[in-house]
C-alpha cells in the first residue's frame, strides 16, 4: 500500500470514524481503525461490533493494500500535523507516514483479522432531511432506558404508523414521541441509543448533503450521508404498544410560557435534592396560576409561581429533572401541560398546533 | 435582620465568595456562608480555614443581624432568580427570601459559630496592577508541587530581590520565576497555591479597579480589590535558595519560533506515552535544525523537525508535558532554549530581551 492524501481530508475522516474504536475492549484489534484502498479511494473503518462507521476519502493511490493501526494515536497524530500532503507507505505491518517536517512509523495489525463490516440483505430505503432526523433524535433519545434488563427500551423505536414515520423512546417512567416525514414503507426497527449517539455526532458535522439515506433489513440499519456510512445492529424484540398509554383527554389543562415553566421548575428543584427531585405542581383555575412546591426538611422550602391559562384544578407530584428535560426538548414558546389526578400520565406538548408532531409523557410520583 | 438588595449584586457576590465554602468538610458550618449587616452594607463571607473571602454589597438595611446559610443552595437559588429586588428577613435561624414570584425559607446556623475572619497585625502594604499579578501567577503557579511532604514547595514564593518583586514556584523538577514591579518593602512570603487559585478566579472577574492592594504580616496575606477581600494563611518555612540553581551560561543555545517548538513537541509526545512523556531533543549547529525523537516500542516511533538559530550541538532528554507547559507560559513569538549536556538544568526564556522578566527551568530526565 502506498498513497498520498491531504492532511485536512484524512484528519476529518479519522475524527468521524475513530470514536467508535474502543480503548477498553478485550479484542485489541477493535481499538484499531482499518485503512484500505478501494478503487482509487481510501476506506477508513472502525467498529465496536454493535456499530461500524466507514468513510471514503480521495487520494493518489500508488499501490493497493490494507492495514489496521491504533485509532487514537493515528487520529491524534494526523490532527497535529500541518495542512500539507501526507505520504503513507506500508512495509510489512509498519505504516510509514511522512510530511516535510515529520517522519513516523506506526506498528499495525494485518487487516485480515479485522471484523468484516456487515452488508445489508433485501434492503428497503427511505430518505430523511438531515435537520429533521437530528431534531427528532435530540427530542426523544434521552428518554430511552439505560437498564439492560429490558433491552428493547434501551433503543429508539423507528416505526411507520398511518403513513408517517414515528420516532419514539421510553424508559417506562417517561416517553417521547416525534412524527416526521410521510413514508410508504412498512417500518419497525429498534435502534440502540449508543449507535444513534454516534449518528448524531456525524449529523452535527459540517456535511454538504441535506438528506440521509436509511436502509434496513431484519437485523441491521444503515445510515448513509455523503461518503460516510454508519451501520448498526438492531435490537431484537417487540416494542411495547405504547400508544394505548397516551391519554387522549385530561381533567386539568394548562398553557404557559415555556421559559417561565423552566425557571420555576429550576428554582423548585434546588429545594428538592433531599427528596430525589420530587416537586408538587398545584393548579388553580380560580387564580389562573401554577405554583410549584418543594420541601427539603433539613435545608428549607420553596414556593415558585407563574401565570398560566388554566382549565380545571388539582395537583400532581413529578420528578423535577424529568420535567426540565421535557421542557427543554419542546421547541415552542408556549407549552401545554395536562394531567388527571395524581396517578394518570401527565402529557406535555407544544402549545402551537403547528408543532403538534411532538408529545412527551411523564408518570407522576406517589405523593 | 431585615434587608433588601438587587438580585444582580447579590448573585455576583455569592458567586465570588461561595466557592471557598466546602462541601466535604468535617465542620458543617464551613459549608455555609455568613451574611451580616455592617454599617448599611451586607457582608458575605466564606472560609475553609486556610483562605477566607469576603465581599460587601450595598442594600437597604431595615434591621441589623447575622446568619449563616448553606453556600451552594443560596448561590444556586439566587442565581436562578429573575433580575429583581430580593427581600430577606431573618426569623430565629430561618432566613425568608422573597421576590414577586418566589418565596423561600432557608434553614441557617447562628453566625456566632462561624470562624472569625483573621485580621492582620503590623501590616505592610504594596500595590500591584491587576493585569501584572494575574499574568505572573498564570506563568508560575503550575510549577508548584502538590506533594505535601515538602510544604514550602506547595506554595508560590513572593520575595523582594534587588528592589524588585519576584514571584517563583518550583516542584524541584522545574521552576518558573517572574519579576514584576519595583518595590521598596522587604518581602518574603510563601502563599498556598489553592489560595492563589481562588485569587486568580477573582482577578478574572469583571472588576472596575486596576490595582490590587496586598498587605501582609508574619502569618497572613490580604489581597483587597474593590469591595472584595481575600485573606490567606502563609506557609511557614524557608524557601529554597533557588537562584544558585539557575545556570548563567549554557553550552548549547537555540532560538526558534514558539509555535514550531510547541507543534513538534506535541507530535513527539503522542509517541512518548509508553515512556511517561520522555522525548529526546537533538540539536545540530551544522544543520541549524532541532529534531525531537520519541520511541514507543509497541506502537511506533517519530522524528519531528524544526528550523532554529543554533550555537553548539548536543542532545538532552526531557518530559514532554513539562516542556509544553513551559512553552505555553512564555509570551513571546520566539523562545530561547539553552542546555549543557544531559544533566544540567535546561533554561527557557522569551527570546526578546524586553520580555526578560520570565525564566523557566526544567531538569533533564536520565536517558
Amino acid at each position: 500500500m502506498k498513497l498520498s492524501t491531504t492532511q485536512e481530508n484524512l484528519s476529518k475522516a479519522l475524527n468521524i470514524v475513530c470514536r467508535v474504536a474502543g480503548s477498553k475492549t478485550t479484542l485489541p484489534i477493535l481499538a484499531n481503525i482499518m485503512l484500505k484502498t478501494v478503487k482509487n479511494r481510501l476506506q477508513i473503518s472502525a467498529t465496536n461490533l454493535e456499530v461500524a462507521i466507514t468513510q471514503f476519502i480521495g487520494g493518489k493511490i500508488d499501490s493497493n493494500g490494507s492495514i489496521t493501526v491504533p485509532a487514537r494515536l493515528m487520529s491524534d497524530f494526523v490532527s497535529s500535523l500541518p495542512k500539507d500532503t501526507i505520504n503513507m507507505e506500508l512495509e510489512k505491518n509498519k505504516l510509514h507516514i511522512k510530511t516535510k517536517q515529520y517522519q513516523s512509523t506506526i506498528n499495525g495489525i494485518a487487516a485480515d483479522d479485522f471484523p468484516s463490516i456487515p452488508k445489508l440483505q433485501n434492503k428497503n430505503t427511505i430518505k430523511i432531511p438531515i435537520s429533521d432526523l437530528k431534531k427528532a433524535l435530540q427530542q426523544v433519545i434521552f428518554t430511552a432506558s439505560n437498564d439492560d434488563s429490558r433491552p428493547v427500551l434501551t433503543g429508539v423505536y423507528f416505526s411507520s404508523q398511518n403513513g408517517r414515520l414515528f420516532i419514539t423512546a421510553t424508559d417506562s417512567y417517561r416517553l417521547a414521541e416525534k412524527q416526521i416525514i410521510k413514508i410508504q414503507e412498512n417500518l419497525s426497527c429498534i435502534v440502540p441509543v449508543s449507535s444513534l449517539q454516534h449518528l448524531l455526532r456525524i449529523l452535527s458535522e459540517d456535511i454538504e448533503e441535506n438528506e440521509v439515506n436509511i436502509s434496513y433489513d431484519q437485523a441491521q440499519i444503515l445510515f448513509t450521508l455523503q461518503d460516510i456510512e454508519l451501520v448498526s445492529r438492531l435490537i431484537d424484540g417487540q416494542y411495547p404498544d405504547y400508544q394505548r398509554l397516551i391519554p387522549s383527554k385530561s381533567d386539568v389543562n394548562i398553557t404557559l410560557n415555556r421559559e417561565d415553566f423552566i425557571n420555576i421548575t429550576k428554582v423548585a428543584s434546588l429545594f428538592a435534592k433531599e427528596s430525589a427531585g420530587s416537586i408538587t405542581i398545584s393548579v388553580s383555575e380560580e387564580d389562573q396560576e401554577v405554583s410549584i412546591t418543594s420541601v427539603a426538611s433539613q435545608v428549607g422550602e420553596n414556593i415558585s409561581r407563574a401565570e398560566a391559562k388554566i382549565k380545571g384544578s388539582g395537583e400532581v407530584t413529578l420528578n423535577s429533572r424529568y420535567l426540565l428535560e421535557a421542557l427543554n426538548a419542546i421547541n415552542d414558546d408556549k407549552v401545554t401541560f395536562r394531567f388527571s389526578g395524581k396517578i394518570s400520565p401527565c402529557v406535555l406538548t407544544p402549545a402551537d398546533s403547528k408543532n403538534s408532531d411532538y408529545l412527551h409523557i411523564i408518570m407522576p410520583l406517589k405523593s
